[in-house]
């Protein structure tokens, strides 16, 4: 077994904070990360943007719901094919809260019920820091 | 603007350690979850599995490398789709070790010269907890 084709070389170039909040906002999914200490939680979700704030739903009572206003927390997209060859991808790291009824009105987003009726929360991260590489072909 | 048609409902099933292995398998990328006062780093690499092992390249003195031997680490897989209404995602959390070249010719992973030759270490998360789920349409 040679298991060498399997690494992707590619380089590495940095992405520009307005690229990066673009691509945040082309995506419609991407994954939460939070600090635990069996190691950090990956949980994808999916998201809008509003302005720069990344919200996205939850369910009470469950890791993403408790860690809200608990902490720093993270978020990643990624666009990556096939292989690593080529692809993206952006991390936001900051803080997180909840936003109510009257703000997602305010924001043109209708709290409807959903089939899925507990996830009942709308979590916003506000990010501090917002980084994205690009992976070249070698 | 109604973001409503955004929101994916779609139910959540557990899926057994067992096919999380196959899905870590049959993957070629994944994101490795780091903690750091920030919020967790998440980047993605490519890997191969060893056994339960999850090897991946990396270069040396980065967040990555640093990390390696000094806490927990987490490794998230997932087929998302364009859209999360269907798909899965597996997480496995542990630590991690460098591993050096006889260990890697004694499971047939040829250490070569890359392109990108600064990245010369590799690294093998042995997962103690392996978690996964299939996210399925409402």
């Amino acid at each position: 077994m040679d298991l060498t084709a399997r690494w992707f070389p590619g380089h590495l170039a940095e992405i520009d904070r307005d690229e990066c909040l673009e691509l945040l906002g082309r995506s419609e999914v991407g994954r939460v990360g939070l600090g635990e200490p069996a190691g950090p939680l990956v949980l994808p979700v999916n998201h809008v943007m509003v302005g720069e704030g990344i919200v996205f739903r939850t369910v009470p009572r469950t890791a993403i719901a408790d860690h809200v206003g608990a902490g720093r927390l993270s978020y990643q997209v990624d666009e990556l094919g096939s292989c690593m060859s080529s692809g993206w991808s952006v991390l936001a790291r900051g803080t997180a809260d909840f936003v109510d009824g009257p703000w997602l009105e305010e924001h043109d987003i209708e709290p409807e019920p959903w089939t899925d009726v507990r996830r009942t929360l709308f979590v916003r991260i506000t990010p501090t820091q917002i980084t994205g590489r690009r992976v070249l072909p070698a």
